[in-house]
């Protein structure tokens, strides 16, 4: 299963154009690509009877395919359903002198589809492998495989990564050369990282079962 | 302007009620802003010609109402308008013996409601005040105010905080009483935290502006 590469621009549409903040924009997939990879965690929106909902759920991907575990909507997901996936990271505060001027540092992926729903076996147990592989590097080959059962107990849906819009925000406030600048007030940025912290095991489990080497490496390592 | 307290317990509706994990629930008010005052980001979804839109930005509350920075949706929000607002924070993942039963440990709140268009002057200064102060304790006392014609290019939105749902999953993994615990495999959580940075100056910034205390002391601590 080697799926079709997408071309390396991100293709401009009604839906992706950046109506504001365009200097913030990029259409450039591997700016998508990395906002993804940077972590595992997506807030799904779909619409249940002419209403928004957004939930957070899991995800993982291959060059075509975003694959989300899919049970936190499953009561809206039958068939092929308009979906918007965004995957968001912080970064820090902007503090500027004047109120108007803050912000926050930023990286965001709106992907714009249709949630299709994993039936191939193939595909489903492979989108769970990059689902897993994405959250935890190296889980998949340690862990358990899902059984027939479990598989089938599962809902994954695919959304196609070709329409998603990326917007990113780096840098200090924009008043350090505005009349603002006289007030005489402190301005930057105040960073925001995640941390991967001390693995805690599981109560139950026996003393001399190691915390495996893929694990035990991210602690202290960032994320995000 | 002392807005009307909530019932402490959040009303059981036929959006807010869980149909799976229901011992994620919570009803408890408490909860709500407990999660909403652990961060300054959410994602907000609405729907445009039929699609959901999700997009993320900041946020205040008081008692009554969640304001939300509402420009980078402003497209689409013109008076009263059905909104979904979320906001997660994740805690860790939870490595269990079989991939079936991994998880994120989390704590999230939906909010539905009706989006309004803050025009009322008092309330639209107030709510930003509260957003501010809601990303940086200290701020709004220490920046320059908006101005009015500021203010007016500054969309703000309040959503009723009356319907919400609150999910919240802590602790280990669940197969550590099940066949999978003779696996010998480890399981447990890896624990994900954020943590504010040291303090960047603006490069235009004078060298003997001192970083105020209110932003300085956030170094080091947790957020989320």
């Amino acid at each position: 299963m080697t799926p079709q590469p997408l071309p390396s621009a991100l293709p401009l549409t009604d839906r992706t154009r950046h109506r504001r903040l365009r200097e913030q924009g990029s259409l450039a997939r591997a700016d998508l690509d990395a906002i993804l990879d940077a972590g595992f965690l997506c807030h799904l929106g779909v619409v249940i009877d002419g209403r928004p909902f957004v939930v957070p759920t899991v995800y993982g991907r291959d060059e075509r395919w975003l694959y989300v575990h899919g049970s936190v909507a499953s009561r809206s997901l039958a068939g092929s359903t308009p979906v918007c996936v965004t995957a968001t990271h912080v970064d820090g505060l902007v503090l500027a002198r004047s109120v108007f001027e803050h912000g926050v540092n930023y990286r965001s992926a709106v992907i714009h589809g249709e949630a299709r729903t994993v039936t191939d076996p193939d595909e489903k147990l492979e989108g769970l492998r990059r689902l897993t592989e994405h959250a935890t590097p190296g889980q998949w080959t340690y862990a358990r495989h899902p059984s027939r059962k479990e598989l089938a107990a599962t809902t994954l849906l695919a959304v196609s990564l070709e329409e998603a819009s990326v917007k990113i925000r780096t840098g200090g406030p924009d008043d350090g050369d505005g009349p603002d600048a006289e007030l005489g007030l402190w301005a930057g940025t105040l960073p925001l990282t995640q941390v991967w912290g001390a693995p805690v095991p599981d109560p139950l489990l026996p003393p001399d079962i190691p915390v495996p080497a893929h694990v035990a490496r991210r602690e202290g390592t960032g994320q995000g």
